[in-house]
């Protein structure tokens, strides 16, 4: 069904109408897939609007971030695969050009959209086309460097772009940042309507022609457009984001101006389902909820590997005044709620912005401090540089905590944390650890703050949880020999040398088989006495990761002795259940036997003869 | 001696005596011994003045980039060492921590002073310290997307730091992006002046209340500072940054705010040197000169892997109207000034944005487009997620140029692009390619442009030379089988695996010795076939790459057999000539040689029975 022509045939009860009926439809599905619930409640309208206004087969719609898009998605042909969303094999929680043309670029990641957007619309002016080019980006997104390096050559380019911003002053958390406050000011519309007025009366004086400009200048910074037009851009609004009428009649009248402009669109997240207005933050990516009392459906007695995290970060900070704690945006996220209210002069939320977190922690490092920088894996990619430049070359002591290693989960291949085992390796100065278990988790990090730290240390864990509480596992925590491999399992013949949560299942697996099972708590430095021993004795060595192989753990081993290497191959993870998607990983316990069996049946069965498996 | 009580007891003449007896200094070992010649002779009256009012033992001041940093080397202990600035073992042409304490923080890499200065300030308001933190950045470096994220934190982290902004308008290049035209605004002073008396005038009429802050916002948008003024800071100037006492009366008028601070100095690239002044983008980073002439010392009939690069794109470009060329701000040191000049409509400076050339790169190529990214290895870092996340997850036909890959040189550890195989290899959809010489860069340009491309194709090159012209190897071009690895020596016992620039050294060694030399001009994908049958028929397989041996191309081959891996080690590699810094590698033809050599001795000798070497 053709739902752009169906819109735009509507008027606007029947609009409203149709936008509840997509928002039940968006409510019903998200609680039971989980997923961005009340970014796509606040689009809604606009994104209605949008459609009767623009035409998403014909113009170029940039969706930042692409977390907002199920109604994108509902309209352009996927209403009925709207329930596999999230879901393994099923629609992806963002933009996909994979999934449909439509999806112009993929998403996931924060502050993209404009610098697509204004290579797409170079292209189209190289092809002579007269497609429009929109941008829609929320206003957390504004905070990250790589949006603000793209607004500030839109006036070079000599571009026509428009960029909607979706203001709900929210990101993920509450915004910070001054274009936040900018934001905030924009939203009292009263305010902003009254001092226009108060403006028109002074502005009767006579001016001179050459005070004119000064006139437009006058405008633009009361109202607080100041900073996008100083950087050369058009800046109109707010609009009320849920008036389907006023929210068309402003995109109509921007559409055909010849310059770039912002139109600023006031939006309530979690708009129409009382819950997640009332607790937006948690309802930014939502786990699975009941519908009628918005409780989330959570298991009982479990904790999490970022919850945990966080509660001993608090503990040591207790102790340790010099512990500082770094945040891109990812308060709650990463665990930190608990530590930011204890210590509230000790935490630091700079919003999305990786690049500047890691610098900043090194900053704060060079005067004695002991900055953790708490980050998502596929987060801390743009940071990359940074880690290198500013942190290992300085061998300073930064303490990286790599939440969401491995595969995330439904947030698919944008999300997953499958190569910092690789970009971190990789750099002089830089020891990574792994730990097993939530238990282990809670050793290193007191045996990494017990000890003065010489250089940066990266701790990754995964998205997931165990059964127990905080209490009981701190209250076995102990010092660990960080860098020595421990042997979990003595057996013969085979071994593993495991690293990270796959460990468990293949201590199982050993045991099971009378293999030996050695945990590299530490992935670099390379344990090579421990090393040494399991290559003299035994036949077949195996090593398993939760990340890509290409670069990984088990490549470093492979440079000591013939290795058998378990992790994931050279692609990208789809989204999934992290049960599934360690299932077809074969990372999980019947994966990891399965594929060390089918090496040794093989080998009694054939000459393995170009040595690759 | 202490030159900081020294410049503190003298007057003005006495100082512009000795500002011009700093540039003689400067001038004279530049011109031997190469660098940032430009940016120094700019800064030395600003050093000199904010040395006056700012203690650097006590105050921390932080220089971005610190390519601008000779003269504060000069007053802070390093006097009689600067003859050895950018020399092996002698002082570092940036800030380095190793070298001094003064220097706060290291720099090299555009941007990051903001972020760290902030970290700094935190830390000492935590150790209730009240050392005042002072930034000086160039005009340029505020396009990275970095400092952008770091202004529009300033408020929020209640800073009251004092940011010295070096307007040059050069940047690298000439500067690109609207907060270029703000500086270029702000530099016409006298534009300025006039435009204040004209607003005092329609000042005089009697105001509201309500009214007053209207006028800051008019003299804020009338000199162009509501850009900063947007984000929270008060900004001040232009002062002239070659009048001491003008310098120091602001500098002091600033030190005690109790705000955030931005002073605009207008400064002159290359002030005080003719030549340098007149073509400064030349003088940015100089080769050694002639002090007189001020003709760049340089041996004739060379062509550079650069400007080879330069000239086949352009070729290229000629019959391929879908290629387009990105640079970040590195137009010359790219070798792009021809294809700037033949295209213009097809070529695009963005600024030092590396994130977003990538994209940008990105969205033209999902319009049909072929895009090349020239850009430098180590720069590459900052767009490392990019990468990841809007090119090589999409499968997009995005070229990366990847220059100066391997050891650059006297810029030293910031600047080496050692780490390009090991961050892109692990990139799924990614091709790498590194060609031996610079005839097979262009036969690899040629026969990636005239095939289809179906995703992301990364080429390293080295900063070197060899002797020729372009137009006879352009007459040899032809087509080449990308991924098939070449065997140019077919030998016994040894076998060694070669790629990119180590090739040839090897490839000598190899005949001298009667062994067999395969030529990997693909880094990934892996010839497993030619891999098979060098396994097969030596004894002994050695890989050789310009890169880190840590995740490096090497390691890719050690999952298939045993492999002895020469490379770079898991440290830093220091500053020096390329000539010098493949020696201590032993990546030259008498390292490679000796190092082959020694493994064949040991085996010789005794059992390697931790299977290590």
């Amino acid at each position: 069904m053709d739902y752009i022509s169906y819109i735009r045939r509507m008027d606007y009860d029947e609009l409203e109408n149709f936008a509840e009926h997509i928002r039940e439809y968006i409510i019903d599905v998200i609680s039971k897939n989980g997923g961005h619930l009340a970014s796509n409640l606040g689009v809604v309208e606009l994104t209605l609007a949008l459609y009767r206004v623009y035409n998403p087969y014909e113009d170029f719609i940039i969706w930042d971030t692409g977390h907002q898009t199920y109604t994108h998605k509902l309209l352009t042909g996927r209403w009925d695969l709207f329930s596999t969303i999230r879901k393994f094999n099923g629609l992806s929680g963002y933009t996909n050009i994979f999934e449909s043309y439509v999806d112009r670029f993929g998403a996931g990641h924060v502050g993209t959209a404009i610098s697509a957007a204004l290579g797409i619309e170079q292209a189209l002016r190289l092809n002579n086309s007269s497609a429009n080019v929109v941008v829609v980006i929320g206003d957390g997104a504004l905070t990250s460097g790589q949006s603000l390096e793209a607004l500030n050559q839109i006036k070079t380019l000599n571009s026509k772009i428009k960029i909607i911003i979706n203001n709900n002053s929210m990101s993920i958390s509450k915004n910070v940042g001054a274009l936040s406050h900018l934001f905030d000011k924009l939203r009292s519309s009263k305010v902003y309507l009254e001092t226009k007025k108060t403006l028109k009366k002074s502005m009767s004086f006579e001016l001179k022609n050459e005070l004119k400009r000064i006139r437009d200048a006058i405008k633009v910074s009361i109202s607080g457009e100041d900073f996008f037009e100083g950087l050369g851009l058009k800046h109109f609004g707010p609009v009320d984001g849920h008036n389907l009428k006023e929210l068309e009649d402003e995109l109509k009248r921007i559409k055909d101006y010849d310059y770039p402009t912002i139109l600023t669109v006031n939006t309530v997240k979690g708009k129409g389902f009382e819950n997640s207005e009332v607790n937006p933050e948690s309802f930014h990516s939502a786990g699975k909820f009941d519908v009628s009392s918005g409780v989330f459906i959570k298991s009982k007695g479990i904790i999490s590997y970022s919850e945990a995290f966080g509660k001993m970060l608090t503990k040591i900070a207790e102790k340790d005044e010099k512990v500082v704690a770094i945040t891109a945006a990812m308060k709650s996220g990463t665990g930190l709620n608990e530590f930011a209210k204890r210590f509230p002069e000790r935490f630091f939320d700079l919003g999305i912005t990786e690049q500047m977190c890691v610098t900043f922690a090194g900053g704060m490092s060079t005067l004695g401090f002991k900055p953790v920088f708490a980050v998502y894996s596929t987060f801390l990619q743009r940071g990359f540089d940074q880690i290198i430049h500013d942190i290992a070359l300085q061998n300073l002591p930064v303490i990286f905590a790599i939440d969401r290693a491995g595969v995330v989960g439904e947030d698919g291949p944008t999300h997953h944390g499958v190569f910092d085992i690789a970009y971190l390796k990789m750099i002089p100065n830089m020891k990574i650890y792994a730990p097993m278990d939530i238990q282990d988790l809670l050793n290193i990090m007191h045996t990494v703050f017990k000890f003065n730290i010489d250089g940066p240390v990266a701790i990754r864990y995964p998205r997931d949880y165990e059964f127990g509480k905080f209490e009981e596992l701190y209250d076995k925590i102990r010092l660990v020999d960080l860098d020595k491999w421990q042997i979990l399992n003595e057996g013969k013949d085979i071994a593993i040398i495991a690293t990270g949560y796959p460990t468990k299942s293949a201590l199982s697996v050993a045991k099971r088989n009378g293999w030996t099972l050695v945990y590299a708590r530490s992935v670099k430095p390379i344990d090579k006495e421990t090393l040494s021993w399991v290559f003299e004795n035994h036949e077949e060595v195996f090593s398993i990761e939760e990340g890509v192989i290409n670069g990984g753990f088990g490549e470093s081993l492979s440079r000591y002795g013939k290795i058998r290497i378990l992790g994931i191959e050279d692609r990208f993870v789809p989204h999934g259940s992290r049960k599934e998607l360690l299932k077809i990983l074969m990372l999980d316990e019947e994966g990891i036997e399965n594929q060390i069996k089918g090496v040794i049946e093989r080998r009694k069965n054939y000459e393995d003869s170009n040595r690759t498996w």
